[in-house]
């Protein structure tokens, strides 16, 4: 069946609904719960417009937050990948870049385009836009974990050199706020959310 | 304690997390829970992306998508009001009025003055751009409602004149559907997801 515009445009907003149903590993900050991807990325956008003047020189902000809004639709079809995960990072490129080609497919051609490209920007980091919205990607679960002391980290046994390897996009994405996360990092670590090494010699 | 900046804007973050707690009538598309005002946020934010070319002249579409992912934050405190709830909509406007000062009263002040202009617009509906993000906020549970062959137009036995009065904004938010949703009412009808009349003499 032909689909014309706006049925496409319709097909492709009701399809976006399963990423309600997709669930992250971070809890929400009262702990009650996992966190879906489809409210992860409403807060990220939230984000994007609160901490909007920490962002680096040359960053759109109506693009960096589209690209919250988008940054996760893939995961309807490759699921949420763990960030520590790292047998499941190996294949997460590929699982995602299949499923970008399905659920941006939905849409009629140049709009599919349109969300590819922002899709691929963010994956790839280079642009301004893209490094604050990744970063801001990295400071919404941190401070999740933070408030429910250690939430993520403590079910994973996760320490202090895996947090400072992922929250890294950090330092140019929102330079401002890097020094607020290494100080968060202490605290988190004199607090006892956070263990401080793997406990082996080969940390 | 006086909070600096930045603490100010992170404890506001924190506090919207909450939005994600409160339930909504409307199910997801696959019927399986009531969704959430966060991941609500994120799908209507999605809409006026998807859909900006069917907004009337005038509209900024950045703050349509702004006032998307805002509009329901004032739900933290005044809870989310069932639209066909006539007596909870008595209360409603003062509850969200005072929830709208002390929730953007945690940001710095001049941060939390320009989201309050921003929902006031979006509650007054009287610019182009808070008639486009409300005709979308009208039209994402009407689909909803379609998926799921009638879920709460069933649940709480709502009929075409209700429903009729719910969409009406959409006639000049977004002109360019209006034609769609009145045939979409029509079908819904014709496939019993929605009751025809209430009943009784006084429809």
């Amino acid at each position: 069946m032909q689909l014309n515009r706006l049925e496409q445009q319709l097909q492709f907003i009701i399809e976006i609904d399963k990423l309600k149903n997709v669930l992250r590993q971070t809890l929400l900050t009262d702990g009650s719960r996992r966190e879906n991807s489809g409210e992860h990325s409403w807060h990220l956008a939230m984000m994007t417009m609160i901490l909007a003047e920490y962002a680096p020189e040359g960053t759109d902000l109506f693009r960096a937050m589209k690209m919250s809004l988008i940054h996760d639709l893939v995961e309807i079809d490759a699921g949420d990948t763990f960030c520590y995960d790292v047998q499941g990072y190996e294949s997460k490129a590929a699982r995602e870049l299949e499923a970008a080609t399905r659920i941006f497919g939905l849409l009629p051609e140049e709009q599919g385009k349109e969300l590819r490209l922002l899709w691929d920007e963010f994956e790839a980091r280079v642009t301004p836009t893209a490094k604050f919205a990744a970063a801001l990607d990295r400071i919404q679960p941190f401070l999740h974990n933070q408030q429910t002391e250690g939430g993520t980290w403590k079910i994973h046994n996760i320490n202090r050199s895996q947090v400072m390897k992922r929250m890294a996009p950090v330092e140019e994405g929102t330079p401002e706020l890097w020094d607020f996360i290494l100080a968060e990092i202490d605290n988190c670590i004199d607090k006892g959310y956070l263990k401080n090494s793997c406990g082996t010699d080969n940390c």
